[in-house]
């Protein structure tokens, strides 16, 4: 089986402290084989400052990656154009515009050694939007640059959370609240469904997989009571699923769906805006959550936080959830079979 | 100390079930004297079909309560003009409208009894808003009953839920999810969040209450890019509940605030709409949750769910919010003097 490529993230972030605590903790979770992608002087810095004795093993070629992973991390080396800011000085917290072309160039070549299929599956460590945009990366985020490199239009890429109690999916993401209702449509609820259940069957070896829908609104709505959202398009769209043979029910009213009982009635809940999903997974699952793109011809994951300049280089920053993302890449990848 | 009085709630649902079983573990959790108000046959037959052994001791004055309570369940007489539901045969899951009646005149004394001074504090039991209706009650709910019993405006009874992890109050409630964002005022946030200072001080032994509010859009807003209402409302009312001494933070982004190192640093979360609130209260929860009243010149407590008609008299329902209901009443009762 091929390796697992993990992009390097900001590096004043801590992005690379996680990546060489994963590596460290490779046996206890058992982590298939994995590599970063550039950034040899900065992972083997951030391993220093966190009392880690991680050894770095510079591959030329994604194939090398595997012989060498228990003896240390490997590092593959960008390629000399984009190398530029491999061995600038970074400091944790303090973020700039070389680190931040540096997590470009490390986050292209990871994304195209998944497109030519050099590797099983990509883990992408976390970057600052607003720093990326001064280093002329013109994407909201990561998903949408992955989306566009695959040929996949942004909204066909589903982002799912997943951590050990729960997986969900927030049909509507970066927006205000009060634009969610007027964002929803039954043509948008019935095709990240759809994309979300052939993902759980392909890759999560779920063979039918139950989708539960949350209402918009409290009690669901209770008939109209409180918003006609339910009526109008989330009731008809489960319909249509269901029609479509999509184990698809609700809308549920949204509090009682996070609760543990209601948890074990389906594999995946879809949540009709971003806070509607974050609030239990993080809730329950926060230092395990695990953000994968679904919709893509690539398997990609990545830990569910952000670079936290505030806490980089001190040593607190939680490996939970990077470690969850390396474990669920290669899940997904073994069978999809890539 | 005077005894706590509960009400019975719809008698075809889980409410006199539940009393009988918070009776029969009064030992184990420690509660204080309590007593039903009517229905004795009702809480006997519910105690037999729940397999438990509950003696009833009938009691005509408050005050005969606290003696009668370790040898069996008091249970308050309703004065005869009231009491006609209380030797009609009612079938768990099956309300109607004299069931209806029943729970609407328990309410009444139970609040009367409140009023008078006569009990330390209430314990409501759950009734179906739309068999009230029926029944000719005029209220949206308990809570606007009680608040006009009291001489409160409505808008100053304010909803706090709270659970062994957790104590939120949702600043906005039953409205669809649109309205939200227009409900929202620096007025309302400043008057909500000094009753509810207020009543974490004198009722829940909190010398300085830390209040956390959550932002309403995703990531807060992040700085007016989501939304503005926290730039133009939220913010600002942080800053005037400041000024006047209370520590309120935020706003905070609502997914990261019900993370658990978040839960550690406020002594409650303001969330901006019900399922902000409600959704992490019942994944981390959701059998313990207690809904109590703050700003009433009386004590209220509730459990956190509904007459639950479809698992009524099948010995399934959960008395973990009953009985927790009944505690914090207790606990509220002995720090208030009442």
């Amino acid at each position: 089986m091929k390796a697992l490529a993990i992009s390097l993230g900001d590096p004043a972030g801590i992005g690379p402290e996680l990546i060489t605590e994963a590596w460290a903790r490779r046996d206890a979770h058992d982590l298939q084989p994995f590599f970063a992608v550039g950034g040899e002087v900065i992972l083997a810095a951030a391993a220093r400052q966190r009392g880690l004795d991680v050894p770095t093993i510079r591959i030329t070629r994604p194939e090398q990656a595997a012989a060498a992973f228990s003896a240390g991390l490997p590092v593959l080396a960008l390629p000399a154009a984009s190398s530029a800011g491999e061995t600038e000085r970074y400091s944790p917290g303090t973020p700039g515009l070389a680190g931040a072309r540096l997590a470009l160039a490390s986050l292209r070549h990871t994304a195209q050694l998944a497109l030519d299929g050099d590797v099983a599956a990509i883990v992408t460590a976390p970057v600052a939007k607003s720093q990326l945009a001064k280093a002329g990366f013109k994407y909201p985020g990561q998903t949408e640059f992955l989306a566009a490199a695959c040929n996949i239009a942004a909204e066909n890429a589903v982002m799912m959370l997943a951590g050990p109690q729960l997986r969900t999916v927030p049909l509507t993401v970066h927006c205000a609240l009060s634009e969610v209702a007027g964002l929803l449509s039954v043509d948008l609820i019935r095709r990240r469904a759809t994309i979300t259940a052939q993902a759980l069957i392909r890759d999560f070896g779920i063979a039918a997989p139950r989708l539960a829908l949350a209402g918009l609104n409290p009690h669901a709505g209770e008939n109209g009571q409180f918003g006609d959202e339910e009526i109008r398009i989330i009731a008809p769209a489960i319909a249509a699923l269901r029609e479509e043979g999509i184990d698809a029910t609700g809308p549920h009213p949204a509090d009682a769906l996070f609760a543990p009982h209601a948890r074990a009635k389906y594999d995946v809940a879809l949540a009709m805006y971003h806070d509607q999903a974050l609030i239990p997974l993080k809730a329950l699952d926060f230092d395990a959550g695990v953000n994968v793109t679904l919709g893509l011809p690539i398997i990609r994951t990545s830990p569910d936080h952000g670079t936290a300049f505030d806490i980089a280089g001190t040593g607190t920053a939680d490996a939970g959830a990077t470690i969850a993302a390396i474990r669920m890449a290669g899940e997904c990848a073994a069978r999809r079979g890539t």
